[in-house]
Order: C-alpha cells, then structure tokens, then sequence
C-alpha cells in the first residue's frame, strides 16, 4: 500500500475510527485502526465487535492495499507531525512507513485481513434527523443511564418512533428518567430500539453541531447504522423489552413551580460541597407561598438558602438527591424550568410539553431530620 | 468573631494560603485557614511548618476574634458564592456562619489558638527583586530539582548571591542543571541559601507576573521569608553545602550549533511518542556540516528527522534522554538556541552567557545502536 493523504485529513479519520477503539482489548488487532485502500477510496475502520466506525477521508492512492495499525501509536503520531503537511503512509508486508517533509517513522503494523469489517445490515427501514438533533437528543439524556450493567437495558436508551412523525429517545437507572422528544420531518413507521448507551456516547462526540447535516439511521433487527458525511457507524442493539416508559410518567400534580433555571443549579451546587461521595444526604424544598427554602444537613455543616418562585397548588416539603436534580437542570436550556410535584413520596417532573420531561425519584428524608 | 469581606477579596486569601495548607495531615489545625480579626487586621494564614503563608485582605471588623476553618471546606464553599456578593463570617464558639444574601451556611471550625503562627525571623540580610523576576527564574530552573528526596539538597534550589550585584538560580538532580542569572538593582554583600523546591513552586503560583511590584527577600540561617503585596510567606531552608555548580560547568566545547528552538523542540517531542516510560531509549544526534539528523529506535518503532544547523567545529554523535533536552528548551524564549558539545561522553550545554546555563548529560548509546 502506498497514498498520500493530508494531516488535516489523516487527523480527522483518527479521531472519528478512534472512538471505537477498546481501551483494553485481549486481541491486538482490536487495538488497531484498518487503512483500507485496496479499492478506490481511502477507508479507515475501527471495530470492538459492539460499535464499529468507518470514515472514508481524501487523499491520492499510489498502490492499493490494506494494512492494520495500533490506534494510540498512530493516533499520537499522527497528531504530532507539523500541522498543514502531507503525509505518505507506505507499507511493505507488516512495515509501515509513515514520512513527512524529513520526518520518518518506521512502526510495525499488522496483516488487515485478519481485521473484522463492519457488518451488512439490512436497510429496509431508515429515518433521518440532522446532527445537530441526533446530538443534542443524546447529549441531554444520556446521563440518566445506568453506569454498571446489573440490568443490561438500564445502559441503553430507547429510540422510538411514534404516532409517525415523533422521535423520542429515553433513559433511566431506577431513580430518574430522562426523555426528550423531536418532530420528524416526515412520517414513519412507528418502530423502537434499545441503542447501547456507549454507541450514544461516542456518535455524539463525533457528530457535526450542524442542523443542515443529515444523518441517516438504519434501525435493524440486531443492528443500528448511522450514516452522516462519509462516516459509518454499526452498533449492535440490546435485547429485549424496554420499561413501559409512558405507565412512568404522570401528568398529576397538586404542586406546580417555575423557577430560574440557574439560580436553582447555583443552588443546589452549593448544596453539594457539603456532600461526601458516599453520604445520601438528601436537600429539602420547602415550598411555601412564592418561596423555595433549600436546606441541607450533614456531617459537615448546613445549608440553608431561599428562592422566589411562582407557585401554583399546595404547599409542599420534599426531598431530593441533589445530584440526580443537578442533572436534570443541567440537561435542560430554558431560563425558566417547570417543575410539578404531587407528594413528598411520589416524583417530581421537570417538564416542558412536546420536548423534554425529567422525573427524578424523591428520598425518604424523615429518619434524617427532625 | 464577626466580619464582612467581598467574595473575591475572600477567595483571594483562599487561593494564596490554600498553597501551604498540606494535602495530607495527621494534625487537623494544620489542614486548617487561619482567620485572624484579634487586630485592625484580617488576617489569612496556613503553615504546614515547611511552608508558611500569611495575607491580610481588607474588610470590616465587627467583632474580632481568631477561628482555624477545614481548608478544603471553607475553599469550596467561597468559591461557589455568587461572584460580586459580600460575604459575611460569624462565628460562636467554634460554630461558623457564612452568610451571602439568602445563602447561609453553617459548619464547624476549631479553636485558633492552637494554630501555628509564622516564625519572626531576622531581618538584617534582604534583597529586592520584581515579582515577574522571581517568578521567572524559579519556572525556568525548578524543573530540575530531584522529586524523590534521596539526596534532600537536590530537592531545593540554591539561591546565592554573587559578585554583589547578581542573583544565581541552580537546580540539579544528577542528569542535568539548570541556571539562571539576573542582575540585581543595586548591591548586596554575597550570600548561599538552599530553598525547598516545594516552598518555590507554590510561591510561582501566587507571584504575579508583574515587573513592577517587588518582593523584599530576608534570608536568615534557617529561614527565608518572601514579601510581597500583603503576602508573607515564611520557608525552612535546606541545610547543607550545595554541589559546586562551577565546576560542573565548563566552557570547552569542540562543537557548537545555533538550532531553531521550536523546530528541535517538536522533533524531540515527535520522538518520545516511541519511548515508553520505563524505557531509557536515547535519541542520537548525528551533527554533520549544517545538518542535525536525529533518531530514535526503541521497540515501538524508530524515527528519523533532519534539521538545518549553523556549525562550527567538529561533527559529533552524541545521545541524550529527549525529556531531559526537551525541559530545558522549553525553559528557554529565544527562537534560536545555541547548543556547546565536547565529547559523546561530556555534557552538552544550552547557554546564553550572563542570563542561562542548561547542562544535559549524555546517554552512552553504544550497547543500544549499532
């Protein structure tokens, strides 16, 4: 193999394929990054056997072949050649060169056949969103999945079409629900999926912030393809029945609030500085009147602050894990947010219709305050 | 006690004593802010009893009194006040109330009289220098110091006085020395002291990099104290005679290149991608005519990279540890570097009379190359 590519080029398909890459594999060629150039395009791949990434970039190919290298070794290579260069990338059997101006690496690489290519996946049903919304979607639910995999659904997230034209993606770990929606801009079959929480992570650090590129998205019996620019990326599903997300949410309230977005997380930030990692200290809202009194005791000291609000229904005293509350706000752009509670024992919901609903569980705070 | 001081005044102190406040301690007080209203005063102080720092910030005492506050506790919560607010201290006892407009905080603190204050220490040797002057000089050497104590001299740094009218900076830790040299505004009588490395670093971080505003030195037998500002800080000093970094530096040289700082500094940088940690892999320099061709060749692969040189002298091959070169060009501002070589098996020296000496051990590499 021989071709000539530029590092801007040679850069930006490293950083694409690299997400795939296994921090830890037990075999070598996982490690590696596949530069296919046996046929007319440049493609590099990277594959851990549950998320697969291939880019095709530019760049001019003098003699066809293929060879597999190991992702960090490249990748720090890559990176630190002189900006604005072009790279000659050479092989002769397992022997890569890699040159630019008079600059000459010389690594071991391994045979690319043994690499596994991306699977075929079956394309009959497709849908299509911009980057900017498969992004932002992910970005602003994907920290409500469960991090260990006791529950292997729980680090998923649902991706469902429904009622034709709405996409609505959702997330929860047993004490909090993330779900945002999204109109469609045509209409589909209604279908849903369980998509791996870190196939979601990696696609939303390499996707455009663009609301003009589109991404096309393959939803298959096992599989999940993505497609945006000349970039592929194949996961595979989780099996099995997602929670029934829908039973979860209630529209009862008999307390509604809308608060300041930031004053709220400024808040319950401080709150934390209080909290030890280990320690469940809940912080107390106190709603009354058109105040939310925030207090927090633990073995370090107390808290105390006070909000104005709007309020509509009943007063009400409730307590929360202020992390899982942080989250939420965090998730969420509007300066003012929506939130309606029911009972000190039944969730809150930060919700705006037709786009977002955060439910965050309450904790049992009698046994820790007087 | 009682007083009212601004947020940034508040995180101002925190931010300067917190660098004496050790990270790990079997004596609480000492993990501890001292707060000190007994005078007209307030004054912020921590002492790990290497390292003391005191700073006085202005406010309004009103009541005085004296309180020691958990460091980490007291920094988080400050830090996470709204910006521009003024914050109010209270205390009861040993109880703490910080009140910031509707925020209020409660916690613990202990009992100031226990806490350590700074020694007197005698003022009859000073010297002045800009804060910029000092920060600078420590900057470009300290990376030089040994890290593991061993040898507790090479730990710290020898500050001296010398021919009257100059300050000399040495640090060493047997693979290589830095010096630094500036002159002084007017004359002091000579003068050796050895300065923890520790008490350095963390006044580099306080100084600021202002070449107007000065910092009175006082060097007494076991003590140095830096004054600056409202900033105190008080330091042990090493014990002992420090190397005779004269004698280490010659000025033979049968080689001489003026090289590209940048240029050299990236290529060194490109090769220790190859080496791993515990890996003593050298990079050889090859100096024929107006070339520098480098080369490292360890198990991850080999490079090779040419570079343009002014020569005089004889052409040499000589192999050095990339870091060690790379920290004392990275120590250095001019775009060009002159570089002095006598044998593969002496030092190679990075100078520029009057203001900078860096030595470099070589590798031997013969057991390594062919």
């Amino acid at each position: 193999m021989k071709l000539n590519i530029s590092k801007s080029n040679l850069i930006n398909a490293v950083n694409i394929v690299s997400k795939a890459v296994p921090s830890k594999t037990s075999l070598p060629i996982l490690g590696c990054i596949l530069i296919d150039a046996s046929t007319e395009k440049i493609k590099f791949m990277a594959n851990d056997e549950e998320l697969g990434i291939e880019t095709i970039q530019e760049g001019s190919i003098l003699e066809h072949g293929i060879i597999a290298i190991d992702a960090a070794i490249f990748g720090n290579i890559v990176r630190k050649l002189p900006d604005g260069c072009d790279v000659s990338l050479e092989t002769e059997g397992e022997k890569v060169t890699i040159r630019s101006g008079k600059i000459v690496f010389n690594i071991s690489g391994m045979d690319g056949s043994d690499f596994p290519y991306l699977p075929e996946i079956d394309r009959s049903y497709s849908l299509d969103v911009s980057e900017l919304t498969l992004r932002d979607i992910i970005i602003k639910t994907i920290f409500a999945i469960a991090s260990n995999d006791a529950n292997q659904i729980m680090t998923g997230e649902l991706f469902e079409v429904r009622n034709r034209e709405q996409l609505r993606v959702a997330a929860l770990d047993g004490h909090r629900i993330s779900v945002r929606s999204v109109e469609l801009k045509q209409a589909y079959d209604d279908k849903k999926v369980i998509i791996p929480g870190k196939t979601l992570m990696e696609i939303s650090k390499i996707l455009d912030p663009s609301p003009e590129e589109m991404v096309h998205i393959y939803l298959a019996d096992k599989h999940a393809m993505f497609q945006f620019g000349t970039t592929t990326v194949v996961s595979r599903l989780i099996e099995g029945e997602y929670f029934n997300v829908d039973q979860m949410i209630s529209s009862d309230f008999k307390t509604h609030i809308r608060i300041g977005r930031q004053a709220f997380l400024s808040c319950l930030d401080r709150a934390t500085l209080l909290v030890h990692e280990e320690d469940k200290k809940p912080i107390i809202l106190k709603i009354t009147d058109d105040n939310l009194e925030l207090q927090i005791r633990t073995a370090l000291g107390s808290m105390d602050e006070n909000l104005s609000v709007e309020k509509d229904g009943d007063d009400i005293v409730i307590g929360f894990n202020p992390r899982l509350m942080i989250d939420a706000l965090r998730a969420i752009d509007d300066d003012e947010v929506d939130v309606y509670f029911l009972s000190p024992r039944a969730p809150a919901f930060l919700r705006n219709e037709g786009s977002y609903c955060y439910l965050v569980l309450p904790v049992n705070f009698i046994s820790s305050y007087d």
